[in-house]
């Protein structure tokens, strides 16, 4: 009988990072992480498919908010007035917490099966981009350069959002590295 | 003692992309693909470490090839004016042989390990870009997006080159690809 456990995904989520980042993620296991969260293993798998996923069980949501920021563009946006737009949407999902974006990066940059599932999750989060904005009637190849021209400014921008001390939020970095990136291409 | 083998990494790569297009990668053994060379398994791992990376020799040159065009790129040349330079290198090295190409992508594409180790082989090249730019001075976050841009450009295009029936050479069509991004992204 599966009693109610109250934030249990949020509980162990929190317990996955204090333990990854404790012991490595290599030496932590599901039993572990769910004996720090106080719950069961069986819990756990309730929850997330394995100890990978805790730290990509966001991969949805963010496709989501992908996907609702194209919608909700207006009609008449340009692709990269959709792509300013989407930044926005990725921003307001990811740059709520720059201490957990931290120490989930930090364990990612010591694991390269982390960095391999990372850059399967932007090269996925590209072609969804890529697809919404042919739907929107963008052709190609501009819609796989407006989407790959997105997914560089997230990770270059996110990148710099977690190595800096200034307190700007995610949403102004991304902005200004498009910003920067307008200038540069500049012919 | 080791006979000396006229070309044998060509046959081999030839036999390799002749087995996986028949019979799939999974179902192709080194020993299948030295047999078919009319070569020795030993002889294989003189020149492979494994069969996944007779897909990927060439991602040396690769890198070796963006450093030169780096590297002889003018000394006033704008970050975008060494990302063409950057282009052209690449296409100069992968453009000769599309047929070879395209087989190849379709080998990828058909398995998910492959396209995670090009995945990774593409994200290394835009950090081996990044860093390029960065030891001509190129400051941050400017080196980033223009490598970014760079692989960008390289992703969006090659799937070009290789989708088309016209005729043109990969340099025209990663130039052009450039092009757009540049009117796609001019405020």
């Amino acid at each position: 009988m599966a009693r109610w456990e109250p934030n249990a995904s949020g509980r162990l989520r929190e317990a996955a990072m204090a333990l990854y980042t404790e012991r490595g993620y290599e030496q932590t296991t599901v039993g572990d992480i769910a004996e720090r969260a106080g719950l069961t293993a069986r819990t756990f798998f309730r929850y997330f498919a394995d100890k990978r996923e805790v730290l990509f069980a966001g991969s949805e949501a963010l496709e989501g908010a992908l996907r609702s920021a194209v919608d909700e563009a207006p009609e008449d946006a340009s692709p990269m007035q959709v792509v300013a737009a989407v930044l926005d949407g990725i921003a307001a999902l990811i740059g709520r917490d720059r201490d957990y974006s931290r120490q989930r990066q930090v364990v990612i940059d010591a694991t390269p099966e982390l960095q391999e599932r990372e850059l399967i999750k932007l090269a996925r989060l590209a072609l969804v981009l890529r697809d919404a904005l042919r739907a929107r009637g963008v052709s190609d190849p501009e819609a796989g350069l407006a989407a790959e021209t997105a997914l560089a400014i997230v990770r270059v921008g996110f990148d710099r959002w977690i190595n800096t001390d200034d307190e700007r939020e995610l949403a102004d970095v991304l902005r200004e590295s498009l910003a920067r990136l307008e200038t540069l291409v500049a012919p």
